[in-house]
């Protein structure tokens, strides 16, 4: 059995498609994982935000899940993320989760109709009940649209039994902050944040919660254990290294950025899904040269 | 074949369910749907923000979409909404819709990751080139998380054969006044925002998309009517006595506060899907004073 | 003794300088406020926004004030602005319009730190206490950084004696709407936002607040007539024509684009106060042709 | 002669006022800058944002310049704070200062009409050029109305003489990561929000501009000499420590709780300037708790 306790830097990888977007491929995900994992991730976390999750359907969501908690294999546990709208297809996805092995699950409160302190409680207690693993709750306004407020998410820490774990992807320090102080650092809370990975540390948090280990993976472990080790002038030279390319994934959109930054280091995971498009002349350029300047010599070029 | 301008009042019939949410009462929607026409209804909108698209399985939107359409029988135009992620699904619903008799669909552009103009606009393209029937190009940013610009939409409506109408629900009168000076006029908007019903007319709106006929059908008319005849005084005088009501459901959800409001009325509608939960009894309270200061005398408030 | 109510064209004069924007210069001044009244000009409100108010030291807005006052001469009445961090420099002042015959003055509540509703509330009382001539409070959140609420508005005017209008510069259509609310109708309010023209109107403003009279009188006394008659259709017609205009000259600061269109028009009112700047010359040229597109033949464009 | 390269602890001094915040209260000025510098600030800053500076009349302001520099007598550098609204009297004050003494001067460009990045640009070159001291550009968009972008500021040090540093105060921690990426890390910056000072110094900022050693000067500068170590762990711990409080002054405008505390400790500054008001009784019981909390036990409570 694994050490289920999340810590350090927790990977997301990509939703490799085949043709424009159409299908899943499953081959270049399982290569994916194994290289994520060789590569020193502390955890797994397939279907997030740049799993591309919410642009699946139930069986492709299914499909990867399985997939990808065989690949990892309980090498390093695994994180399986949920976006749902509704409460009962969240349910039906976090019990299909737990039923294939996942060791924990994220579940981003998607709205469309704002939802009311109450709902979003009721909707995270309901998926709860349902499973026997812990959940991750997932605050990411500017995806989800709904912004939990650190009160309601605390409360909901400590009323929910296995509600043990936050994630925070607003960018905003001062929640983490608050975060800790209304638990006295008791919550383990991670950052989903990549331009705010060494503050987020600094602040606290337990993990770092990201896509960039499928480019950088030798950077974002460095800067996990500068500041795991308190040694506060490597961490910001690391993290300063690192920067630019972490916002330029991030502004690009992950799925997009990744997945070209993949296919020029040699891995082709195909493009995101429409009307998602995949990243332009203009910004492979760019990416490429940042990728160079970390020392990602081997990239592939030719052909484009 | 009925007239396919939309212009008027453009009602949105809540998806009444049965249980707590659980399916789709079709025998209320066609009591809705008969009830909104006898009432003068100008046109019917199924699958908008207020009949919960966005929360129904595939195989729900499309019985909702049929019954619908064969329930309105063309004694005035439908028009369906649809507010899928993913290109390939919103294209397959279109084709759906053209396929059992809508007049036309109404396309809200979700995001999860944000979209480029880029992406917009092949979005939109895509599923124009699949149907043969009129689009309308629907802006709500606070539901869709994405803000189509009158500088976008204007030239989508010029470049894309059949996208021929816009619906904004920004709130922002001044979208109207600039998609009216993009189009010198000739662009038919549709006004989507409760609480700005006067002004849209004032500015030359063509039509009025709103829930609120569910719950007073004739003061919605009215206004329509006054403000056609460019009788000012009147629809001022009109617009007020109905504003408490218009503010009171876009501010509890529609969905939420109009299926309240039929109950009230004598119209079991159901409760919306959960997370979304029933109005609370403040909030059923409040709604019962607003429909009886509008004369809506033969609430039903037994059994509560 | 002229009519003290306020309905109608509230024309706001620009305060002319000379040379780089370093001292007044009345003589303009004066013509300036004699042609609005001439074209037709409900009121005269020297020293709002558009007149540099905040720009001005302590001596130039008392000449100012006193200048415009005489000028006027009770041809119409006068309404002087002031905007004042301090209470106590604001009370000042308005003892000074007072004392040299303004009808009313309007008190615009500049931030620095932000004001409680209790500071806001204390400072309107302390000014309404040191005076006897009517007061306008003045919610413009864009300049002064501090946004009034319409429950805050109604209160004040409730309970401030002398308190009696109000003017809102906020551009959303529903903070009128709530006013009307809250006062049935009996607060009288002022729309300061020019592209909301029509729909203040429509919404119920008893006048405009508007620089827009020094270059295009006859337009903006229009769209007051045709609302005054209830004529919807005339005034949107009315409001289309001069929408670009009432756009540019806001987007661009009223100072620096009424100026410049003063100029056009053969009036030299010197330049804004630096750190502001004139109008560069790609803005002329745009202003130029707004106005000649509204049969503002007569444009002065020699050497420039 | 001083060191005039600020760094570390960058202490803001209220300005004191007698009676109902009516006139300057030298004497306790001069008391509060001896008891900062003899607690370790390492720069003092008067006529900040804290010290009230844009509500004083010109005379004031150029007394408390004065008197303020002579207290201080190079023990430390002495920074002056201006921010006024037109570029003739931010030149004139500039001088001043220069001429009284000042090592540097901090300017804030407070706009009523928005300020395009010229006219901003143009503003800080008009002083530069009247004086011979560094100036700091100071960015504070929640009390001056205006934001300028790092890119501007980059420019502005780069192309302007005497700005040599920068305050930044907008509390987005990614605004100092990009000055660090525009420069190389070469432009001094300085966090002037208090509850992001942990983030900032590990970000890479020289000083800490605060009004909290006024209140807690020990922990202020412990947290600077942890940081300054790279010593991470207690870095943290030094900053949760004083978050709360930190958190609280900002939270109820520093001019009011500074001066609250300052009472509760035993200095008696006066209140704020109308229309701000004396912190009220809820708050004092509030940040004496606070104060208690951090070993504040000499706390000042009777005859309240």
């Amino acid at each position: 059995m694994p050490n289920t306790e999340f810590r350090g830097i927790i990977a997301y990888p990509v939703t490799p498609f085949k043709g424009n977007g159409e299908t899943v491929d499953t081959e270049t995900l399982r290569r994916l994982i194994d290289q994520l994992i060789d590569n020193g991730a502390h955890a797994i976390a397939p279907l997030g935000s740049t799993g591309e999750s919410a642009y699946l359907t139930e069986a492709e969501w299914e499909e990867v899940a399985e997939v990808a908690i065989k690949q990892v294999n309980q090498r390093v546990p695994t994180i399986i993320g949920i976006s749902e709208l509704t409460t009962q297809s969240a349910v039906r996805r976090a019990k299909f989760a737990e039923q294939v092995g996942a060791n924990a699950i994220m579940v981003l409160p998607i709205s469309y109709w704002k939802l009311s302190e109450l709902e979003v409680f009721q909707h995270y207690a309901a998926i709860a009940e349902a499973i026997g693993i812990p959940m991750m709750v997932y605050n990411n306004p500017a995806t989800s649209g709904i912004d939990l407020s650190p009160e309601l998410i605390a409360r909901m820490v400590k009323e929910i039994d296995n509600l043990t774990m936050v994630k925070e992807s607003s960018g905003d320090i001062q929640r983490m902050h608050r975060l800790y102080e209304l638990s006295e650092g008791t919550i383990p809370f991670y950052n989903g944040s990549n331009p705010l990975a060494l503050e987020a540390f600094v602040a606290g948090a337990s993990g770092w919660c990201t896509a960039a280990p499928n480019l950088i993976p030798e950077l974002t472990i460095s800067l996990y254990e500068s500041t795991s080790k308190g040694n506060l002038f490597d961490a910001q030279q690391i993290f300063y290294q690192q920067l630019p390319l972490l916002k330029f994934i991030l502004k690009g959109g992950l799925p997009t950025t990744i997945k070209a930054g993949l296919k020029l280091l040699g891995i082709d995971a195909g493009v995101p899904r429409p009307p998602l498009m995949a990243l332009d002349a203009i910004g492979i350029g760019q990416l490429s040269e940042l990728l160079t300047r970390l020392g990602k010599g081997q990239l592939v070029t030719s052909g484009r």
